[in-house]
C-alpha cells in the first residue's frame, strides 16, 4: 500500500515509510501538531520495545482479530494519525472482519473530518462512518462526545488505536469490547482496553488482518476460545517489562 | 520568562509551559516538523524518568557548569527546538558563563535561521552567531557542517542541546569538551558527550545557570576538582537504569 518507492528489505523500510506517510498526512491537513508530537512519543516507546511485535502482542492482535469476528457490529474507530500511517491496511482490515469505518476525532474540525474520509476512499473504503455524528459517548464533552448512532453508537466491539485516554475509558464505560492498538502499556486507554495491543500500529494492523483471515473459517467455539485464552494484565504487565528491560524474547 | 498565564504552582505548569512554546515556536517558523516528532520523542522518555531531574543529570549539569566557566571560549549551539523551548534561559545561561549564542540547524534554511535569530534577540539576546557560517566542521555534509568560524569553530567547549548524533560525534572528534543535553542516554549525541545531561531542557538549562552562579565565585581548582569528580560513564548508566527500571532516587 506504500505510495512512495522504498524497496521492502531496506533496512529502514518500516520507520521510512512511516516518516512519509505523516509528512503526507500534514500535507493532506488529516494529521495536526499534536498528532505529529504524538508520533514522536510512540516512536521512542517502539525504539524501547526494539521495533519489533513482541509475543504478548501477536497474542493480543490474533485475540482481537477473534473478537471482531464474534462481533454482532465490529467498527474500526479512525483518527488523524491512524488514517495517515494504515489507510489502506485499515481497509483491508474492514473488509476481512466485515467491520465499519469511522472516523473520530480528538480536535474534531468539518475540515480534518472530510480530509479523512477522502483519504480513506482513496484507499479504497467504500462507505466511511463519522459525518453524521448523531450519538454521543455519555461522559464526555459535547465535541469529543460525538458518533454515529449506527456506528459506533451501535458497535458491540470496537478497534480503536492512539485513542485518547478519556475517551477509552468513557468507551469502556459504554460496556463495549475495547480493542486499543498503544505503544504505552501504562496509558490510560491501554489500561481500560479489553484487549491492550502494545505494538507500533504500522505492524499491528496487518496482524490483525492476517489472524483475521486465518480465522475466517474457524468456529465461533475457537474463536471464544482464543479470546477467553487472552490474559490482559500478563500481556500489559509483559508489554511494560519489554520497554523497562528491553526482555521478554 | 512564559509569554502566557498559567500558575507556577499548576501540576502540569512544566508540561503546559513546554506545549505552548513549542506551538508559538512551529507560528514563528522556528520549529520544524521534524522538531514536533523529535519533542514527543523527548516527552516518552521524560515521562519514563518521572519527569524529574534524576541525581546523576543533577551532577552532570554542575559539571557543565564548571566545564562552561573553566572555558577560554564556551559556545552555546541552538536549534530549532531549543529556541522555542529556552530562548530566555539560554540568554541568562550565556549571561552567567560569558558563552557565545549560535544558531545551529539541521535542516538549515535562511528563513529559520532568521526567525531563530530574532526570536533570541526578542529575549533578550544580544549578538547570535551562526549567519556567518564561514567556517566547517570537518567530516559533514556541506549544509551541516556550517559554523561560525570566530564561533563554534573557535569554541573549546561547547553546549549542544538535542543534537543530531552525526554532528555531535564530529564535534567530538574535533576534541572539542561537548556537553549535550539529551533525554535518550543511548542516543549517539549522549554517548560521544564529555557530559551527558539526561534531563529535560526545560529543567537543564536553568539548572546549569544556577550551579554556574552559585560558583561564579569558585577557584579554578575547585571547578576542576568538579569536572574531574563527574564520571559520565556511572551518568548513562543511572540515566538508562532509571528509564528502563523507574529506579535511582
Amino acid at each position: 500500500m506504500s505510495d512512495i518507492d522504498i524497496p521492502e528489505d531496506h533496512p529502514r523500510y518500516e520507520s521510512l515509510l512511516t516518516r512519509h506517510r505523516i509528512e503526507d498526512g500534514v500535507d493532506k491537513g488529516i494529521t495536526s501538531r499534536q498528532g505529529l508530537i504524538a508520533q514522536g512519543r510512540g516512536e521512542t516507546f517502539d525504539y524501547l520495545l526494539g521495533e519489533r511485535t513482541i509475543p504478548s502482542a501477536a497474542a493480543a492482535e490474533r485475540a482481537a482479530a477473534a473478537y471482531l469476528l464474534l462481533a454482532e457490529h465490529p467498527v474500526l474507530s479512525v483518527n488523524g494519525n491512524v488514517a495517515a500511517l494504515v489507510p489502506g491496511e485499515l481497509v483491508e482490515l474492514a473488509e476481512a472482519t466485515g467491520a465499519d469505518l469511522e472516523v473520530n476525532l480528538f480536535n474534531r474540525t468539518e475540515a480534518r473530518m472530510q480530509a479523512i474520509v477522502d483519504h480513506l476512499r482513496e484507499h479504497g473504503a467504500d462507505e466511511v462512518k463519522g459525518l453524521t455524528a448523531d450519538g454521543r459517548i455519555p461522559g464526555l464533552s459535547h465535541e469529543r462526545a460525538k458518533v454515529d448512532s449506527d456506528g459506533i453508537g451501535d458497535a458491540d466491539v470496537v478497534l480503536v488505536p492512539l485513542e485518547d485516554g478519556d475517551r477509552a475509558e468513557a468507551l469502556a464505560a459504554m460496556g463495549k469490547v475495547e480493542l486499543v492498538v498503544d505503544l504505552n502499556p501504562m496509558s490510560r486507554s491501554a489500561q481500560s482496553a479489553t484487549v491492550p495491543i502494545v505494538d507500533n500500529i504500522v505492524r499491528a494492523v496487518p496482524n490483525i488482518t492476517r489472524h483475521a483471515r486465518e480465522l475466517a473459517t474457524a468456529s465461533r467455539e475457537e474463536l471464544q476460545r482464543i479470546v477467553d485464552e487472552f490474559d490482559r494484565d500478563e500481556a500489559l504487565a509483559a508489554a511494560e517489562q519489554a520497554i523497562r528491560e528491553g526482555g521478554e524474547d
